[in-house]
């Protein structure tokens, strides 16, 4: 990443192809338009086929040959599949699961982030590689291991790290006692010697939380060693590590503090959901502190995960591809060049399938996209700027709880946040995802549902947000957690969030679905009535106005939605989870009230998004939909993709794409 | 309960909370008109912070704090969990479970009962606590442990002691063999010590239910050994447990004879169902012996266990008490005074919530409540009984047999129990749930529905309480297992059980679907036709009259419904589960003919229920719906609740109770 | 099986009944037309009390009582469940499977095939009872075990073993990292000894399927050492194993090599659903070369599996027996003569009930079942033929594969080959199973849906049957795999299949439902339109015609059903699975066009089958419908079990069968 470029290539494993096809393939990707492959991500046992023994030679042929055709490397150290000799050697690197059961070869992350030797093993690959290829001219960047997940690890040296871990974040055992509040259930220790990893299903959840955090710190440090590394040898290299969008097993926030820039990867869970693609490359762009971020793994086809099956249909990858890009991506690579015949993703397609024939639908649609990447590398996209003046909250401590709340699988966070989400884009509104600890600022509305967990200096930090003007939207639950998942001794949502949503809570229900459905409350707001769902609280205003009530049974005297103005700004709480089309009524009047309106009015279905660069918006325009769209455009524009200029009515094919300047 | 008193109280963790607060919960308790909290079944680490050192002082103060108040205690023993120093000297206190993995600290209920290190320590901190506190004024009653279960353990001490069990229950072997029926797949053993705990998927039945009845008694060792060492600090002692309603892992029967009365915790499944509440208070009261029982844990409020989630509503508190005490419980101590804050049962409410603060509904309608307890207490419901002339016997050997028969999870012991139960409520009949071996002379009618598992002396008493002019109702799988859960070589339902039933069964039909759906039997009954579920036994009279019969296919000639005469009695078998309209029909009528009337007539939804003091009936009227009923009265009451003369026509609110003398 | 004859009999279980029953239980068996019981397969305990001392005298004796009755015995060696002195003297024999548990004693099929102690105890327990019984007048055959399964054992006898059997079949380990593609993940080994059973969850597939293979082998290794150990003792012995139909974890292809028949067991999954039966008998047929198989254990009443709970109805077991040897069956043994009382199949309803009374529905309609045996056995049906022109291709390699296709579920193999399968019953238009080595050239059509694993070898077998003159009838993903479920480097379906089909595929997509649904491709047909599930491959015709198209969405440009005609014969390829309409209609379309005509028009649910007794039809005729049916015959026939001439319309009961010559 040392010069600003839009890049474009895919994933490739020279290691699994003949020699003699390297320059087949080195060429098709430039006709492509590509200009990077990511490599050795699971080749350990071809660097180092012995422990020590190091071999670099089959990938220095690689990339001299990938170079000849001005195809440069990101580099991957390879740790995420561990060769043989490292389980038959050091049988304990593997995991030790909850159900007692040591993991063992044959499969990837399978290993303990706490074992010693296999952060030796890491370290010396690492350096190897470094060494060897420092200052490499065709080595763009570098990605550690690949996909970071939590372990679930329970060994000896894990129990071992916990408790020194603990030891350093609490001051004694009666502090953490407290902290958790382990007295029920006789569960206090008097030293620290006495913890243990969780290994029973009903622990604590300040047990569980810390553990997952503890892990998720077991994890940095075996990054930070591996990028440490890397930059001891070269200290020019940039690294990055590809995350799984909003993947909560391990802090992405911190992890991205490590990295020099952050890569994602993204296979749609529903490739008709394009919806959910936009808040993925939103939240990736958000720990990437704005764009910038690469899409390390992009679907380019045909998978066969459990319920991921549907092919992509044509345009669908050109849509993909444009999305990332006009969210902040400034590289797209797929997943992968080409379709392995063997091993357990035989059947994750390639740019190319297993025969390697350029007559595969994918490549011909890459080629075509390769094309209009060459264009938007000369509008000089890579490096432009995103702002926007609405943001979602999002916790990653809220987004971890969550997972561990015992008998709150209804609470999906992301689910939550995304009826929010939305609408917003939907109205053609830009939309930053945030953290807690961000500067606010710069937006006029945040929304912060289910911000269940929270700590005093992040509430302190909302209310000066509003204090100063800000708009804030919360939800459900709000305040119901402190750091340690530990319900607080004031009144919902304690007392400073009392003072700031000017609301009290001393009654919620549980609706058990995600979905409206009899019996739950009802609430009326604006003339309309709306169902309910996931959970309610019953709002009672101290200082705030009511802007809806619940309307049914006990529910009745209960306000359900309420504003609040604190200082030059508004704290409104929206006190259930509610159907799709009370959101679509809220959530406009919330932004236009707070003076943002949307870059373009498009028909529904077509998606509006804007990259400034140098101060100039670059519109990019998605038709979601499977019909033809018509776009009124207020002023004449310049059609990148078309190079030409717009008509006043755009017209866009089911599926298409056009980038305005 | 040396004196008799309807008790009124909660759960209390005075160890979670800061001293400073006791006085303040004191106060609010004995403003609710509490007069009782159960305490210490979670503070074995309070009790005993290291092996052998005892410390009572916490306790003490917090005791005396109450008794200020007026408020006494119930104390338990705490050894349902295990403070870590127990996990770390004794590892293998822990369960050994059947997938081979010895489970660990942290969650309660996970240590073996065979144990001899559990058992050595449980025996100290029983003598430590009863000795320190035997004969203490505001000692009411004690708890053993908390809710005891079945283990599931298979660890040599329970292999070893399962031998033992198995030695001095069968002369030899050759007798084990023959009344498991192990001839089959070679299973048979030549020597005890060839028997081991049931490790696989696939053993015997009789195999699977004597562990079970092994295991039970392990658990009944372990409390009479708690039992035992109390009385011996204070003869005078109470001593009670905590049952689970229905459950069926243990013998509640035999626990309860070494009990001196029984206690019941109550979550109820689905809050709506005050039917199925109903059903549990009788069972209780048939192991308690008649009235007298304990609520030691009653809901009262939100709870967060998977599929139990909704808020009760305004109301339900004072149902479920009222329900309580109509049906026999002369003690309602809700679970918990207070939510605790951490911990895995976080989210269960307690009278108060978190914050502690008594502007809590449900402390606002407990102090209703406790004003009408003081009411209760001066009519003398304490003590009181209750006389009823029907009964639903429900055998604890089916219970538990229906647990482990393969292939029949359709088999739902108390759900067909429950198809007859219904029908008798509603229509206010008082009913008694009784067991095979209890006196049943004093009832005129008895529902024994799916007694699949019977012995000879069960069945002569069945037969002399026919003979002597009682009313028997059965239903299908009758004698279709013997006390080993092996099947009996005569012709079902057995010898003598076709003498009393005058029907005999060659042909059944697993219907595989728990309410009627196409295609199963259908019955004609009384110029209807009625749909069948769960089982079909078709019917061959041999001196039996047939009330119904089969109308289609196959099953068309044989009787579905008969009755027999025997002596001055009758014996009725309907031979399939039926669809709830059949019972509404059948059940009334036979309540009828056998010359039982309802109390009252109540519209539906209405439930009365009587308590006899001193002969005189105490009528509860209690409104299970949500809408305003009028209940006719048949001559002018005395309302206690109010403290006047009832209205010839009583109107009941949503969801009221009224108490008429 | 020294003479030919139509045996009739049941299982036996005399180690289980009092002796003095025996004598009855023959009785009642000779009245039913019995000749045949099988004996002894979970006797192990009985023959061997002690290790190394056998004890014969009980099936002595019980084989002399039946013997005067007429009754002989088909011996089973009694492997299957172990005594518990094996277990106890030798734990390790016990299976360690992958998720690290040793099973234990108490079941069936525990143990491991690679254990050299159980394969000593095995030879040496065959042994005694084979030098036993040799010529004894009164065996007619015997049966290896029960029911031979994959065991799924990773213990290290199979760890070593399976080092062994890869080093015997792959030159180096190189040539194993070629063929299973490990490259990819760095799976690829140095060294055989590097090898380990997969215990992975995300194996690559060659490796789980190449484990399979294995482990089948183990299987064949053991069931050899069994027949050879019998066969040394009486080379007359003729020695069988029962097969469980469909079953996929052996190779029962291989394991039928080994044998002198193959014997069948049949508890249909849906009593209702008799046309899967009637594939289960062709399937079979196909195991064993031909007509003559045994069903060793033929369903006579109620069992209780998970979801096989429904009684069979009055006329089932007549119609499971006859379609039964319709289909080549020679001996019809009931499981069982009666119901155990005990044990895990306590209620696997036997001939005669737990009550031993022959008044039981099941022993009166076997009674008659019985006379019309006899009568069949004077046609002379046993060692008839049976003579088809069309087959339906079954590779036990693809059944197997699939059971390991990840992100498959969807593949069920043989509910594709049954989508083409009833179509042909329907038309009573005889079908074969065949394997892809199997003589093809005297049949007209061979229908091969998902040939998905394919080799070059079969690939040349399939072209000379089309090039000779056959019509040849494909699904979706044919050659997607290669013999270690590799994806070859051509272009699908690969060269030699491109140019037998003339068509290409490099599109498709995954139906992700078995049942058509939207959105999901159609297909338009003759005039029809139809939906598709499943898979779709999208067809590019080189040289076929195009005899059906996709007809929306981007589906649309591909063919989806074609035909390549290549020699004197066809080659049809249908890309997607369709809905049943379009079976009804392509099948009987593709049928007719080959010249191959129905044997009878029946209506509606009556199937027609016919044996050759002598060259000569014996038609059996079984009304699968409950309603009466009417069958015009084309001239008068002889009705054999009626023992009288046709009338021109034969009429059927519900249920009802005949036969006519």
């Amino acid at each position: 990443m040392s010069e600003r470029t839009l890049h474009f290539g895919a994933d490739y494993y020279p290691e699994y192809w003949p020699r003699e096809r390297w320059e087949v393939d080195a060429r098709l990707m430039r006709d492509a338009g590509m200009d990077i492959v990511r490599v050795g991500e699971f080749a350990w046992r071809v660097f180092e086929p012995e422990e020590g023994a190091y071999d670099f030679e089959l990938f220095d042929a690689a990339i001299e040959v990938l170079g000849r055709y001005g195809i440069r490397v990101m580099l991957c150290t390879p740790t995420a599949a561990i060769p043989v000799w490292v389980q038959q050697r050091y049988p304990d690197v593997n995991v030790l699961d909850v159900s007692g059961r040591r993991r063992s070869w044959g499969a990837r992350k399978n290993w303990c982030y706490s074992n010693p030797t296999m952060r030796r093993l890491s370290r010396s690959i690492t350096d190897a590689m470094a060494q060897h290829y420092a200052g490499h001219p065709n080595v763009v960047a570098w990605q550690t291991d690949n996909e970071f997940s939590y372990s679930g690890c329970v060994c000896d040296h894990c129990a071992a790290a916990f408790r020194r871990w603990l030891a350093t974040r609490y001051e004694s055992p009666e502090a953490l006692n407290r902290a958790w509040g382990l007295r029920f259930w006789s569960m206090d220790i008097h030293d620290f010697d006495e913890m243990m990893p969780p290994l029973e299903r009903a622990h604590s959840p300040a047990h569980l939380l810390d553990y997952r955090r503890f892990q998720s710190d077991q994890v940095m440090a075996f990054n930070r060693e591996q990028v440490e590394t890397i930059k001891a040898a070269d200290c020019a290299a940039k690294v990055t590590h590809n995350f799984m969008t909003t993947y909560s097993g391990i802090d992405y926030r911190e992890l991205a503090r490590d990295l020099d820039f952050v890569a994602n990867d993204m296979y749609p869970r529903d490739i008709t959901r394009l919806e959910d693609c936009a808040y993925g490359h939103d939240v990736i762009r958000g720990y990437n502190g704005g764009p910038g971020f690469w899409m390390n793994e992009l679907q380019c086809g045909y998978i066969n995960r459990e319920n991921q099956l549907r092919t992509p249909p044509p345009g669908m990858i050109r849509l993909w591809t444009h999305q990332a890009i006009s969210q902040g991506a400034d590289a797209i690579i797929y997943f992968r060049w080409r379709s392995c015949t063997g091993g357990c993703e035989q059947f994750h397609s390639g740019v190319v399938q297993h025969d390697g024939d350029p007559v595969s639908r994918s490549y011909r649609e890459i080629v075509a996209i390769g094309e209009e990447v060459q264009r938007l590398r000369s509008e000089g996209v890579a490096g432009s700027s995103i702002e926007n003046s609405v943001a979602i909250l999002r916790s990653f401590d809220v987004a971890r709880a969550m997972e561990l709340y015992y008998g709150g699988r209804l609470f999906d966070y992301d689910a939550e946040l995304q009826r929010y989400y939305r609408p917003i884009l939907r109205q053609n509104v830009g939309v930053d995802v945030v953290h807690p600890e961000d500067d606010l600022s710069r937006y006029r509305v945040v929304f912060a549902p289910l911000l269940m967990l929270t700590t005093p200096d992040q509430i302190e930090g909302l209310r000066r947000y509003v204090a100063e003007g800000g708009v804030l939207v919360t939800s459900y639950r709000l305040g119901a957690y402190d750091l340690h998942a530990v319900v607080p001794t004031e009144t919902l949502p304690g007392d400073s969030l009392v003072e700031l949503f000017g609301v009290r809570i001393h009654e919620y229900d549980c609706l058990m679905t995600d979905a409206p459905a009899d019996p739950t409350p009802l609430v009326a707001w604006d003339g309309e009535t709306y169902g309910t769902c996931v959970w309610a609280d019953m709002l009672e205003p101290t200082t705030a106005e009511v802007l809806a009530r619940y309307t049914n049974e006990w529910y009745a005297p209960f306000a359900a939605v309420t504003r609040n103005r604190v200082g030059a700004g508004q704290a409104i709480y929206v006190g259930a989870g509610l159907d799709e089309a009370f959101y679509a009524h809220l959530v406009p009047w919330i932004v236009a009230e707070a003076g943002v309106s949307p870059f373009l009015e498009t028909p529904e279905g077509v998606v509006a998004k804007v990259r400034l660069v140098e101060g100039q918006p670059l519109c990019f325009l998605l038709n979601m939909t499977t019909q033809e769209q018509v776009v009124p455009l207020p002023r004449e524009m310049h059609d990148v993709l078309r190079g030409c200029a717009t008509p006043p009515e755009l017209i866009l094919s089911p599926r298409d794409v056009a980038v305005l300047r």
